[in-house]
């Protein structure tokens, strides 16, 4: 049986006394066998280990085991029933489950911003679901909610500020509207009551790169509206252009409109180019403008002496948001948000006041009750797996990291430069590495009518063959006007020079007929 | 060493080839080590099983062990330093957060709408951890896209709809903003591209319980504003008046306002109310307004054949929000979103056609990427907690679950009535127990001119107490007019009649000096 389960809860709570009355004699149980429930539970923790962690992480195993949606379903069986099922059938379904998802912490596995696999994070993980809480009182996540601000704290020293706020929130989305939201009621504070209706047009500004489109989804949820989006050219590594962004938003004011947040970003999605934080900052500071940086894909460069330079002038930003469950692996979700304001504007802008979450006659300080500083009732703990994992390697481990992962992605385009097929998108400035796989029926003959029509289709071709056989995954997309490019992301703390040379052999191999 | 790992993998990933550079050296070794860190793993599981889930959920261990911030920081050493740490010294760590965390899993908190254990969602829950996806696209989450389907689609059914659409959502506050900006696109398409500068003051209605706190919340987030905001009157029992909704609506109108949205709630946060949606539908289609639930407590309850008549009209509804994190114990989070519009707002509302996430020539269905109904660009998986749940229990257990509840919350009550010094605030229409604790001093002295006052300091003393001494979790709070009272929320499976019995003899004895 359980050898880690010495204690006698199942037989305390289970030994039923008299009842008192018959219509109520079933309340003397509980619901839940915690016999049988914590051999399941350690059951699927084997199943985890077996087919996620060992299999799912080895390149002797696919990274996808390709069904069909319709055959999918069959073989998962997902209709939801009247009556339950015997413990071996579910197991048999954690099996499945297991088997048929994507594994994204294999080294091959490099589609996204995330993948790969921290241990101390996942234990950091299963503890915070098993503990689970809701970050919002101190009386009920007294860990997390100091935990949860010395992680910030930590944080907002990288970027260079001694004081400041911040909070985890539901990913980097989440994290930016938070910064808009703030920087509206910083400079029109009756927004909060009085909301958009009475005020002149906003403008928000930020750059051509991909990302815009998210920018637009946020600034429409906000009521802000797509149209108030005021794109902000680029230069040829994806950089915002800083004199463009000036003169638009002297041209948006003469229009009317009121521009007051300029988006910039360290590390973009697709190029992974980084804004020129400290012009930027001059132009904010010129026009009065909040000035956020999404830097949720680049941040995590701020851990290392020797790149932290793309980001020079952060410090200067109003705010900041960065995934570490991107290139630090602590695992979804794990987004913060860092304010330089010191004044309470994150509570002053989101509070509601609600008496039967935040009494006023509490026996401890209040201040620690941060659940009004979100517009979420309830907030997952998305710290702890990041304490956990810094607290195992340190900062000089995740500098270390940060380094590796520049280095591999260098020694991945020296390789590619020597082999015929690959074209590189630019000389990468950060660990995106774009190109095209130019296939042997097309070289030399970039001249041809067709030929980027031609080129268009290769990467799809290549990306159902990879995901079909399952031997990696790597994504794909256009950009402006160039066609349908690959995009490695090269930063799993699993991936070895073999795993770089194996992309490329198995690229060729996969599109060699094309 | 781990039994459970019997594959090759580490020893795979560590055998370097002769390095190719100097420089580059270090780049065949990955930077983890699966054998450590599956060891961690392994320890940190024993951990939890014996620290949260058996002396967690264990009577004889304390729910809460108190201390005072300063103190707690001291025994954490939260502080986040240059260098890694031992392994031992990790798992002590591991060990600590267990240790001075809240029990929410205990069966004598009742502190909060979630709570308890179900054995096979956390189940669900380690094994989404572990294969740490995002829920956008059929290529990275084939299993999850199809079982998010499904769940929705078994919720939806309960609501009484055939069709329609939804989202698993951070959380219930995203769920209704979600409904709140998706009603606004339906009425104002523009609102979109164009924000609400341009538009006429829209109005939303709600009641004057608890949860209006949230509503003003997420609609200054939505750019609406707190004012426009209208709060309908409620009856004795917490419900909102139709009648009250239909003359606000009108006076709204007549006021050059455009009312757009009435937000009900099935199961209020304090006193559980539901609201009478019927009659509610029926204003909503006079007016021609979106009509939302804010089921997020109580739609748990559609479950019972016995009790669903409380949301008796939910199908007129044009969007419902659920949170079965609360009274199925599917644990933090898990909130979904329904809908039964068939024409593809959520998408049409929220989707950013991002062509680095959604491309559109792909090899298999579109259909299929829902990212784009999402305003969130990282989803995680929150379905696949209660789909297992659900396969483990059936529709069957969850009925008896819900049902045990109300039989529980019945029990209490009467036992209460059976004592002198407990005072309802009213007849529970749910599981939601409010009453105040007479203490023996002020019983029978309610015409004293200082009463309410004295009985307003009784909850905030006894709540301390309780917590300092670690017993259990009970929540209070005013309401309105009504002085600070105890709230119980009985619905967590591992509750049993000598629990109930147990809170009362225990507020009696932390009470009987006041």
């Amino acid at each position: 049986m359980l050898d880690f389960c010495k204690c006698s809860c199942v037989t305390l709570l289970t030994t039923a006394d008299e009842p008192e009355s018959h219509i109520l004699c079933d309340l003397n149980e509980p619901l839940v066998d915690h016999t049988e429930g914590q051999l399941f539970l350690n059951d699927t923790f084997k199943i985890i280990m077996e087919e996620v962690l060992c299999k799912g992480t080895d390149i002797k195993h696919k990274v996808c085991e390709w069904k069909e949606p319709k055959e999918l379903a069959l073989l998962l069986d997902l209709e939801l029933r009247a009556t339950g099922e015997p413990q071996h059938r579910l197991l048999q379904r954690v099996q499945d489950v297991a088997k048929y998802s994507i594994k994204t912490s294999h080294p091959r596995f490099m589609n996204q911003q995330f993948g790969g696999v921290d241990y101390h994070a996942l234990a950091g993980r299963f503890l915070t679901e098993a503990l689970n809480t809701n970050l919002y009182t101190y009386e009920v996540a007294p860990v997390f909610v100091l935990m949860e601000a010395e992680v910030l704290r930590g944080l907002r020293q990288l970027v260079g500020w001694t004081e400041g706020d911040g909070l985890f929130c539901p990913g980097g989305s989440a994290s930016n509207m938070y910064a808009m939201n703030i920087a509206r009621y910083q400079h029109f504070p009756e927004v909060k009551s009085q909301g958009l209706c009475g005020l002149p047009r906003l403008n928000i500004f930020t750059s051509s790169d991909v990302r815009n489109a998210a920018v637009c989804t946020w600034a429409a949820f906000l009521g802000i509206g797509t149209d108030n989006v005021i794109i902000v050219e680029v230069d040829e590594g994806g950089r915002m252009i800083p004199d463009d962004l000036d003169e638009k938003i002297t041209l948006a004011k003469s229009q009317g409109a009121v521009p007051f947040f300029v988006s910039c970003t360290s590390g973009t999605t697709v190029r992974g180019a980084f804004d020129p934080l400290d012009l930027i900052a001059d132009v904010c500071e010129k026009h009065k403008l909040w000035m956020h940086v999404d830097a949720a894909w680049g941040g995590s460069v701020l851990f290392s002496k020797q790149h932290s330079h793309l980001l020079k002038g952060v410090y200067r930003a109003n705010s900041v948001s960065w995934n570490p469950h991107k290139m630090l692996v602590a695992g979804l979700q794990c987004s913060a948000l860092l304010l330089q304001d010191t004044t309470d504007l994150l509570r002053k802008c989101h509070s509601a006041n609600a008496t039967y979450l935040f009494q006023q006659d509490k026996f401890y300080d209040l201040n620690l009750d941060v659940g009004d500083k979100s517009v979420q009732c309830s907030r997952k703990v998305d710290c702890l797996k990041l304490w956990l994992m810094w607290k195992a390697v340190g900062s000089i481990g995740f500098a270390e990291r940060v380094d590796k992962a520049f280095n591999q992605a260098r020694y991945l385009v020296e390789q590619m430069k020597k082999r015929e097929g690959f074209h590189l998108l630019q000389e990468p400035e950060f660990v995106n590495v774009c190109f095209w796989f130019i296939p042997p029926s097309m070289r030399g003959k970039e001249g041809m009518a067709d030929y980027q029509d031609r080129l268009a289709k290769v990467a799809p071709v290549i990306k159902e063959r990879m995901m079909k056989q399952g031997t990696m995954m790597v994504g794909y997309q256009p950009l402006g006007n160039k066609v349908n490019f690959f995009r490695m992301v090269v930063f799993s703390p699993l991936l070895t020079q073999k795993d770089m040379d194996f992309f490329l052999d198995e690229i060729e191999r996969l599109g060699k007929d094309l």
